[in-house]
């Protein structure tokens, strides 16, 4: 398979966008009309369900942003990454692992996070 | 849901049970008939296919046994876990973590595994 680098990028910068138009346009790009999110605390069923679940954790995080902490890792159809979630300048406050199926089409279908324990 | 430990347990124990049936008897009561593994290395479809694939890669590494190194870290209807393989008294020859979904039974549906660099 192709790197899945822009991949994974896109999906840090979905997190990332406040503005509900480009991030919709991010998620359309990074999963699947029948792509689940489901990690702990949250989860977001297709394109427009995951969009909203991204607000909501904006909501609860103002001014903080993700980002990419190892990986990608990727075979096959899968691929794993970790990241974290830090307000400006400011130490982590979440961090985390993400594990995700392809589509055939090169878009995450099931995305699965699970949280390391706080430090 | 329930633990997870006794599952993963179990897990562990079938990728280093020699013994062809009990081997495939702890595959039976860990994965569905249905269930799919899958690692950068190796794949296998089902109890039998699974239970192959096990006796393919003890081939490989005569000796060495497989234990957990982490976890299992489990929500909903996914676990994670990390392991490592070494022969008795030796250092890991390879650690990896093990994702998992489990099926409405307990028993693990799809594994992917993937293989931390060395160290």
């Amino acid at each position: 398979m192709t790197t899945t680098d822009p991949l994974v990028s896109d999906y840090i910068a979905m997190w990332n966008e406040t503005d509900r138009q480009r991030r919709r346009e991010l998620v359309a790009r990074t999963v699947t009309e029948d792509a689940n999110y489901l990690d702990p605390l949250m989860a977001g069923d297709g394109i427009d369900g995951i969009s909203e679940m991204i607000a909501d954790a904006q909501l609860q995080f103002p001014g903080h942003r993700f980002a990419l902490r190892s990986g990608p890792d990727a075979h096959h159809d899968r691929v794993r990454f970790s990241w974290s979630l830090a307000a400006a300048g400011g130490e982590p406050v979440a961090i985390g692992v993400d594990f995700a199926t392809i589509a055939d089409d090169g878009r995450m279908r099931t995305i699965t996070g699970f949280l390391e324990p706080a430090a």
